[in-house]
């Protein structure tokens, strides 16, 4: 590690990018002025999930489509948000284009049908998981697991903060930017051992959203300075 | 569990409840009403803490010591806050005076010196550890792993909330009760098995606390109706 040099975030590429989580946080690194590419399987959906946020950044940001491997390999930084059911299977397809990089693990281990029962993989986290396919080559960080989508392309605050895990504190800080320039406060959330916990409280956020007939629950870390979302 | 009725607690124990966690909590029941016993495996201690207790209440409620398993035996409901590296066996030492009731489990897994990194047992989470040890004779809940026990004593507002795991609903319900009780805002957070984010998250709130240098890092939870804390 100590022989990496500090990546500086140009294009960031979303592998299974084309739901409502991918596109959301490609919508505001978009508009912060990033490079985005949305990665898929198959090339025509991500190329219509491009034009998708292509109609909704109206001229103000250019967003491009590509395989999965393609977008990852043409990227500086890759983000994995794909169902927990394809996440072994994705990360086996990419680890060669991620060697070198920053990924950013969005997947939450969740097990239907009892999806508010915290269930974590042998590996102890999805994040984990991911380190043990990706070995040390890839700086593994996890972070944005909490956040309900929705809000990310509607360009509503977002009262639901992020804790980033990740392998280093370099990689994490990396992350603690992308989420401030997203309009999202984030927070050190420390070594990627401490994933299960925010992976897992999706699972209480979504039985929470359960009890009170919404889909909006999240939290915020108190008691310390709060530092501000830097949305652009 | 079908057949056993809904207890009205009004005598709480707290085994192992000599530190700050115990005697902030016993306080803050004591205040609502409750009968509180401290229980210590050292009588002289829990005395000794009963009396630190009735010298803050100044009249306003009688706590009393007892060591650990004559509190349990006489209490409706039993709480228990000892260092993880007594949890097994004070456990296996009160099994049979908690057959039949309510514990709440407030123990965080912490292996020290890696305070800020989550390493869960065997079990899955302490609480999971509990309801191995104690069987289906007691209910098993955890909660308040997260608050910072300076300000239960100090009668300051509480601005972390408590999520509420358990094994049956009823009993996380009872908790919740006992929680608002208590001054603050509680959640139900689900089955046990989502135990270990709730005591992970200390992990975390501990990091985050060193990155700031405070002592006051919690949670709360955002985008849903907030429950008022009943504090009395």
């Amino acid at each position: 590690m100590s022989e990496q040099t500090i990546p500086v975030v140009k294009t960031i590429a979303i592998a299974g990018g084309t739901g409502k989580e991918g596109k959301g946080l490609a919508y505001r690194w978009a508009k912060a002025g990033y490079q985005l590419i949305i990665g898929s399987r198959n090339l025509e959906k991500a190329q219509a999930a491009a034009a998708d946020l292509n109609t909704l950044l109206a001229g103000k940001a250019v967003v491009t489509g590509m395989i999965n491997q393609d977008a990852v390999s043409k990227a500086d930084l890759a983000v994995l948000t794909v169902p927990y059911s394809a996440h072994v299977e994705s990360l086996q397809g990419l680890k060669e284009s991620l060697a070198g990089k920053i990924l950013i693990d969005v997947t939450v281990p969740l097990v239907p049908p009892r999806v508010t029962r915290v269930q974590p993989p042998p590996a102890g986290s999805a994040a984990q998981e991911a380190v043990q396919i990706v070995g040390e080559a890839t700086r593994v960080c996890a972070a944005f697991q909490n956040i309900s989508y929705e809000h990310l392309l509607n360009d509503e605050e977002i009262t639901c903060d992020v804790l980033v895990t990740g392998v280093d504190k370099e990689a994490r800080s990396i992350v603690l930017k992308l989420a401030a320039d997203a309009g999202m406060v984030a927070w050190d959330a420390g070594v990627i051992e401490n994933s299960i916990v925010i992976e897992g409280m999706t699972s209480i956020l979504i039985g929470i959203n359960k009890q009170f007939g919404v889909q909006s629950a999240g939290i915020q870390v108190t008691g310390v300075p709060r530092p501000s979302a830097l949305e652009k």
